[in-house]
């Protein structure tokens, strides 16, 4: 786990039983001592998103969002490292072709935005990326599979402001009354404040994540609403 | 709507076009000045709980609990006039008479557990119901069609004191991450801090409200927890 995780998602972690290792917040740092461990203990890797298997699973989100809603017309979802937007939009368009499936980043962790647009992955280093509050998305770059399946599946993506991510999370309490992490706003942040206009139909954000800790959800609660 | 309503619930109700009519904290007052807006002007008066109809609508909580949840040993509802604890009372129990099913009060505004103890329905006066925080079981006495239910099929009430229902606001957000109001934190309180032991199977407490002032639910997320 990266040594810049809430307290409250170790905690958590540790709750359920689990040996924490903490790691640099690089993700590299993370994934070679995730390599070291498989190696000298035998273990076996679980990819948090550059895999298929993980993808696959994701986009069960995305079946159920298109079973749920008859009208659906888009789907906003937050990129990190990729594999939740690929499970979904990849659910999304084999079911519904015609629904937009859109991204959502950060400002100052739109890695996904960069390379979609270049058409390669791009990196931002941790210092980077490390300057969101999202903490969710502070992989360096997404994976190489989630790469191949959004540059073909999503129909664009979004970036919001700090500002709006804080906005957003209380939002989502006082008029969805469910309790987020800022990484988990990303999609309501866009559809309140960033997202193109998606004519008749209904608009669905993911809202993905809930590991915050109090004090900081206290401040969060408090961000000012933009106008 | 009483004087003492939360401003977001005021808000709420009035972004959804309704007129609002204040009235004192009294349970009294409100039904006197509802009668006569429904005579002056021919309005329909949808009873908040001393109504079979608006019980039988209640109901359908309670059959959905048992439908999705096999192993259910037991059922934590919140009083306040009595109408959703009738409506889950009924079904839980002709649905799976075996199933537990547990009033919750504040200790501070105990008239349910009373009536019930006492085989009649006891009136608490508003200015003591109105000691506590849980601002949606203020009402004076719960309703005669919830008395004939609940004196049938609750198998007990339990009650909470104010800090442990502050504490359960807490922990509703930190553990399942939805946003309550007091009120709606009473059955979580109970399952938490004073429930009786249920044996095996799963226990399930009733969420519900989560009308709740902004600065207000910022200081209930720092009530302290009980040891």
């Amino acid at each position: 786990m990266p040594s810049d995780a809430p307290a409250i998602k170790r905690a958590r972690v540790e709750a359920d039983g689990a040996e924490i290792v903490t790691v640099g917040p690089a993700s590299g740092d993370r994934e070679a001592m995730a390599n070291r461990l498989v190696e000298e203990r035998g273990l076996v890797l679980v990819p948090p998103y550059d895999d298929d298997r993980v993808i696959a699973g994701q986009a069960t989100l995305g079946a159920e969002i298109v079973e749920d809603v008859p009208d659906l017309a888009a789907v906003l979802v937050p990129i990190g490292g990729g594999g939740l937007a690929s499970g979904v939009a990849s659910a999304v368009k084999l079911l519904k072709p015609d629904v937009r499936v859109i991204g959502v980043e950060p400002e100052l962790a739109a890695d996904a935005a960069e390379s979609l647009a270049s058409g390669r992955i791009v990196r931002w280093d941790a210092e980077r990326t490390g300057r969101t509050m999202a903490d969710g998305t502070r992989s360096q770059a997404i994976g190489r599979r989630p790469f191949e399946h959004l540059s073909r599946r999503l129909d664009g993506v979004v970036t919001v402001s700090e500002a709006e991510i804080g906005a957003a999370v209380r939002l989502v309490a006082e008029e969805a009354r469910l309790v987020t992490e800022p990484s988990g706003a990303l999609a309501p942040a866009a559809a309140r404040f960033s997202a193109p206009e998606s004519g008749s139909g209904t608009v669905v954000a993911v809202v993905s994540g809930g590991n915050v800790d109090p004090e900081r959800y206290r401040q969060l609660l408090a961000s000012p609403l933009p106008d």
